[in-house]
């Protein structure tokens, strides 16, 4: 089986810089990846494991499909908008390597080539399963929180639904969530989905709840859940700066660019 | 005659990565493509190709303009939308080589660059004439299912004409259907599409017999219809997910990414 | 003075394929545009120089970001998009060098990078100056056919106005007619662009004539005019036809592609 | 900490040329960034100092990524859409080095792109500090012009808040007064950003008197405001042409492109 770039050999995917801030050696490293989306779930399951573990920084992507956008935080520094990579150690056995991003790219193309600059560095510190933590939506609130998943090999679906997760049996999954998972068996990684029900409405931390205890029990990696409310309020605010960020793009659209909001200020 | 890229010798297309799984000598082989579409007419007949004539697969097609999506079958496993080829041996004294994909490239110029990946494919295996099958849509709901078809050279055109395709005199195909055919006169190749009448609302299995039943004829190549019914159902299932994704993505183009929707599942 | 390429070196633009046909040694050429747009005006204008002199085809030019779409002809034959250099030797002191295109680019670099390729040749076969023939739209039917001009150098201006061409004072060119005159200008070369009173919703001859009127008492080079109505009335098919792949493709945006129409057919 | 590019290490950004027009060697200097954009209001700034402290053209900026657009000026020249840096000697102890364009750009990775290259020129100019001036949109008319801001570090805020501006506390930026700021920080410059509250509605010179006042007391440069409601005036033409270029934008996405509008001629 052979591998080849077509139909040019130097066709280029959209840009991505990694700027690499250290070099850990993370014990049978899982990546765990959660990036903003619907219900906030996987954001705030993968922002909770990097606090409630104290994770290590490894690496910030930079990608010019991002939108052309900075964040404002709480201190009134301006950040430019980056996905980081983190190493968690968990001293149960198994290491985490988690990724998360202020944004989603806005391309196509964008989230392919991301994804790949993610897995490359995952696979250089030997990470061979990615698990990416998304919502499933329902449009009706919901008090049951059920957690389905796929895989992308036969072989590690059992391990999903003997704890607890309903194996989805058709449909898909759209954006970095999704293409982390597609990507990664294309490097010769296993890929898995858990996607906690939500009604896609709010931020909705029991869904990031159920989520990360799926990936406790799959993992056998303890995760204590005691602030994560907390931390469920902390993101709200982001989560209604990103809604409005997705607005006002719509709106610069249809024109002049609007620089700034009212919205954005409390 | 002089042909050259400009205004920068390294322009790229958009990445395209091609994984070649085996290497076939067909005999006289004709490159058929049939992607997904209106009507599902084109996709649904090249599959049914697929399956009747046992083709082998030859190579998987990776384009970073694909929507950013991965796929998950009935077993439950994510799969990562791709392109591919397949060769079918007909015993009837030319071969197929069939092209199909999960999705068409989100972008004008991705679509070029599949097209030229996998006729670059189709011309090391010797193919020297690509028939394109795609819908041609009325609206309205036919009980004739007539079969319009175009050439890339006038010397083409009577093979169709006598085999009970309607010469088209205006209009043109859009979407990788056309690409294929455009793209194939400038690789010197000959190109044919083939347009089986739909009203474009339903998956409609009549009109990809209408098409395949005239390619039989134009090629001189038998072939088993018993199935097709059949296999018309299954692909609803995937039409309806197909149809899903592409609300999805509208929907996402407003703002925060939806990840995965009720609708998605049984 | 400088001029260098930032940030990257190697920074393509979208890739353009040229096909030379014949490399004509033009008398003191002049390049003249005219690419589909609002009534028609400039292709109309640059068809009808093309038929009336007799030009010969001396490059294609295939770019990626051209539609994915072929178009088919009243003979029956599909042609994939292209844009066209014509070398038109009008025996009166001066020859023209014709630019058409069956569609303008999809995207932005797009129209930069044909522009740039378009120039190029031009430039090789010692052309100085370009002159962009294209529609002045005042959204009303209007008896009075005024030619507003305007060019990259005040130099240039008393040429256009000695000659009836009202010189415009604010507002702009948008699309390739306009991308021609601003690159010929950072190409080193004189660009001049003449924009017909239309009411942009029909194709309009009339736009087209006095454009033509304009050209040549500016260049001085007399154009026999006696079959241009003729002429019209064959654009005026293939004006509908873009007309049905500009709806085709607002359409295209909101989900499945469609592949061909019912109004593409007599 | 190693910097790299991936995953292909010549993944390149969108096209941007860079012609340098002079070489100057600036006291002290600061980058100052006015693109239009809400109310004018950065872009008016900009232009101002420019006109006020008599600067000398630096480098001229092509992007690719640029709307397809020439304008035409006053004078009936018709000019690219360009990005521009000055170089202002105050005589005040500090230089200002001033960047402004046309417009802005169409892509993402264009306004990335084009960032760069302009903090490429001022770095090797020897600055270290990026100001960009934009908007503060409110959505009602303001008679108090209060000036938000932000900065990279937080070392910087007490710069601002001396100085009578408010520091923001969330939100964000978008577009290229965004992004200088965010790039600024990557490539080892600090970047801050002044918002001059306004109603976003109409060109704002008030807004603009405000955040230049700001900058003023900040940087300790004086700064004659006798003739900005004068330049206001003109510039309100050029809005205008910008607002008639965005719909026209819109416009143009739904089909057949138009090239010239009446709205454009007095």
């Amino acid at each position: 089986m052979e591998q080849r770039r077509g139909p040019d050999s130097n066709s280029p995917l959209p840009e991505i810089r990694v700027k690499t801030l250290s070099s850990p050696s993370p014990t049978k490293p899982v990546l765990v990846c959660g990036l903003p989306g619907s219900g906030y779930v996987g954001k705030l399951a993968a922002d909770y494991l990097i606090t409630v573990f104290k994770a290590k920084k490894v690496a910030e992507f930079y990608a010019a499909s991002f939108p052309p956008h900075v964040n404002i935080n709480d201190n009134g520094v301006a950040v430019r908008l980056k996905g980081e990579l983190f190493h968690a150690e968990t001293g149960q056995g198994g290491d985490l390597l988690i990724f998360t991003a202020d944004a989603q790219p806005a391309t196509s193309d964008g989230e392919y080539a991301l994804a790949e600059a993610v897995l490359a560095e995952a696979k250089r510190l030997h990470a061979g399963l990615v698990i990416s933590l998304a919502a499933y939506i329902t449009g009706a609130f919901v008090k049951d929180r059920r957690v389905f998943g796929t895989a992308t090999s036969l072989e590690v679906l059992p391990r999903l639904s003997e704890n607890g997760v309903q194996i989805m049996k058709e449909g898909g999954i759209s954006g970095m969530n999704g293409v982390m998972v597609g990507m990664a068996k294309l490097q010769g990684m296993e890929g898995v989905s858990l996607l906690g029900e939500t009604s896609g409405y709010l931020i909705d931390p029991a869904a990031s709840i159920s989520v990360l205890e799926a990936l406790s029990r799959i993992l056998g990696v303890k995760i204590d859940m005691t602030s994560i409310e907390e931390r469920a309020k902390e993101a709200q605010q982001i989560f209604n700066q990103v809604q409005g960020m997705a607005e006002q793009q719509v709106e610069e659209a249809r024109g002049a660019k609007d620089e700034s909001k009212p919205g954005y200020i409390a």
